[in-house]
C-alpha cells in the first residue's frame, strides 16, 4: 500500500518536530498553522503549505492536529474552512491537542457526519518526547483506525495504548495531568521546606530519589529548580489550562479532586505574577514567595 | 580491630528485619523491645535480652535505637533506665526513627553529655527494604562518627548519605515524606478520577507510568490499589505522624506547606475511618468515599 498523504495542522512547540519526524521518516506533508511563520522551518525541508484547514484536510488520507485548546480544535475542525469542510470520506483525522473530553467527542461526530473517521491521540513526553519520537500516546476511538494510524504514531512515540473509545484518550490524559501536578507541587514543598532548613538542597534531591519519594518530576524538575532554570520544558499556562479541564470534566462527574484543585489554584498565583510562559517548575518561585523566601 | 558489640532497641516491623541483618552479618547484638515477645525471633538466632534500654546500651560499641515516635525516642534515651543511663563514654549512640529535628538535638546532647557521640539516622524503604538491607540513610552529626557507624549502614542500606549536622538526617527525612505523601495522593486523585470517567484503570497506570507522570508511588501503589491491596508496605498511622512533625517543623519555620497540609487532612480522614493500620495505598478508599463510590 502507498503511504498515506499526511496533513498537519499546529505548528508549535510540540508540531514542529512531531511533523518534522513524519517527514524525515518520508511522508508527504501538507501543513497549515495560524501563523505561518512558524510552519516555514517544515517548508524548508519539503511540506507542502495550505492557507487553511480544509485545505491540509483536502488532500489527506490521514490529517493530525495539534492546537492549544478546546476551543482551538472546535474552530480548527468546525469553521468555515475547517477540516471538516476539506476532509475526503474514509479519511482519518487524528486530534494530538490536550482538550477536554467533550471537544473530542463533538468533533469525531462532525467528522463521523463527512463519512470520515475520528481519534483523539493526545501525548506526553514534551518537547524532548516529541524531538526523540517517543512520546506516550493515549488513544481513543475504533481499534481498526488506531491501526490505520499506527505507523504514523509509530514515527512519533514509543507507547501507544488504546484507552477505549472517543474521548477516552483525552481522559486517560487528564489522569496523566493530574499526576504531573500532584508531583510536581511534592517536589516544590520538599525544595522549599529544604531551602528554609537550611538543607543542601542537591543532597536532599539526591537521596529521596533513591526511593519511596522518587518520581520523574523530583528527578527532571527538581535539578532544574537547584540550578535555577526555569526554561519551559512544558508551560505552566499549558499545565494549568489542562487542570483545569481536568477539573471542569471531575466536576460533571460530581469527583471532588481537591489536591488537584489546590495544584490549580497555587499555578493561577504563578500565572498572576506573569510566569506563566515559564516552565511548570517555576511553581517553585510561588511557593518561595508565600514562605518569604528571597529569589 | 574486632567488631563493635551492638545493642538494638525496638523491635518492630523495622527493627526486626534490620537487627535480623547485623545478626546474620556476624554481630553480637544486645536487644530491648518494650513488648518483650517481639523480640523473641531474634533471641532465637543469637542475641542476648536486656531488660531495658540502659541494659542494651552498657555493653555496647555502638547502640542502635529504632522506636515510633519523637516522645519514644525522649523516653528511650531519657528515662531512668534509658539509654544515656547505661552509654558508656566514647560510645556512639545511632537513633533510626523518624523523629522532630528538636527530638534529635535534645538526646543528642544529652549523648554528649555522657561523653558520648550521636547520630540521627532516618531511614527510606520501608519493610522490603529493611528486610533487602536496601534501605536509603539519611544521617546527621559529625562525619567522623557516620564513618564509624558505616560497616553497620552498609549492612542496613545501599545509600547512606551525610545530609549535615545532627537532626539534618530528620530535616532530610521530612522532605522525603512530604514528597511520598502528595505522590500518594496524585495516584488516589488520578485513580478515582479514571475510575469514575469509566477508565481502564490498569490501562491508565501501564501509559501513564511511563512518562513524566511517572512516580514510584505510581508504580507500587497505584498496583496495590487496582488489585484491593490495602496490606501495609507503609501504615498510614506512622505517614501521618511524619507529616504531623513536617507540619510543626515548617511552622516553626514559617513555610507554608498547602499541599502536604492537605494529605494530613485526608489522612486524618483515613484515621478517622479506622484505617490507620492499612497501607498508605488505603488513602485511595477515602477518595472513593468522597466521591461516592462503592467500595
Amino acid at each position: 500500500m502507498a503511504r498515506p498523504h499526511l496533513g498537519w495542522i499546529g505548528t508549535g512547540i510540540m508540531g514542529v518536530p512531531m511533523a518534522r519526524n513524519l517527514l524525515q521518516a518520508g511522508y508527504e506533508v501538507t501543513v497549515f498553522n495560524r501563523t505561518r511563520g512558524k510552519a516555514d522551518e517544515l517548508v524548508a525541508i519539503g511540506a507542502r503549505w495550505a492557507d487553511n484547514p480544509a485545505g491540509a484536510a483536502g488532500e489527506a488520507d490521514l490529517v493530525a492536529t495539534m492546537v492549544a485548546d478546546s476551543p482551538d480544535v472546535e474552530s480548527v475542525y468546525l469553521a468555515d474552512n475547517g477540516v471538516c469542510a476539506g476532509l475526503r470520506a474514509g479519511a482519518l483525522a487524528i486530534d494530538m491537542s490536550t482538550v477536554s473530553p467533550d471537544t473530542a467527542r463533538k468533533v469525531g461526530a462532525a467528522v463521523a457526519d463527512r463519512g470520515a473517521s475520528f481519534l483523539d491521540a493526545p501525548v506526553s513526553g514534551g518537547k524532548t518526547g516529541a524531538e526523540a519520537g517517543t512520546l506516550a500516546i493515549m488513544v481513543g476511538g475504533e481499534a481498526a483506525d488506531l491501526e490505520r494510524a499506527r505507523p504514523v504514531f509509530e514515527v512519533l512515540g514509543k507507547t501507544v495504548v488504546h484507552c477505549g473509545p472517543t474521548g477516552y484518550g483525552q481522559l486517560t490524559k487528564l489522569c496523566n495531568q493530574i499526576l504531573c501536578g500532584l508531583n510536581l507541587l511534592a517536589v516544590c514543598e520538599a525544595f522549599v521546606f529544604a531551602q528554609r532548613a537550611g538543607l543542601d538542597v542537591k543532597t536532599m534531591l539526591e537521596v529521596t530519589s533513591q526511593g519511596a519519594a522518587g518520581s520523574w518530576a523530583l528527578e527532571n524538575l527538581g535539578t532544574r529548580m537547584a540550578a535555577g532554570d526555569f526554561e519551559p520544558m512544558f508551560l505552566i499556562d499549558l499545565q494549568n489550562k489542562d487542570l483545569r479541564i481536568a477539573l471542569e470534566t471531575a466536576r460533571a462527574d460530581t469527583v471532588p479532586l481537591p489536591g488537584t484543585a489546590l495544584v490549580h489554584q497555587l499555578l493561577a498565583a504563578s500565572q498572576a505574577a506573569g510566569e506563566g510562559r515559564l516552565g511548570t517548575q517555576a511553581l517553585l518561585r510561588t511557593l518561595q514567595r508565600m514562605a518569604g523566601i528571597a529569589e
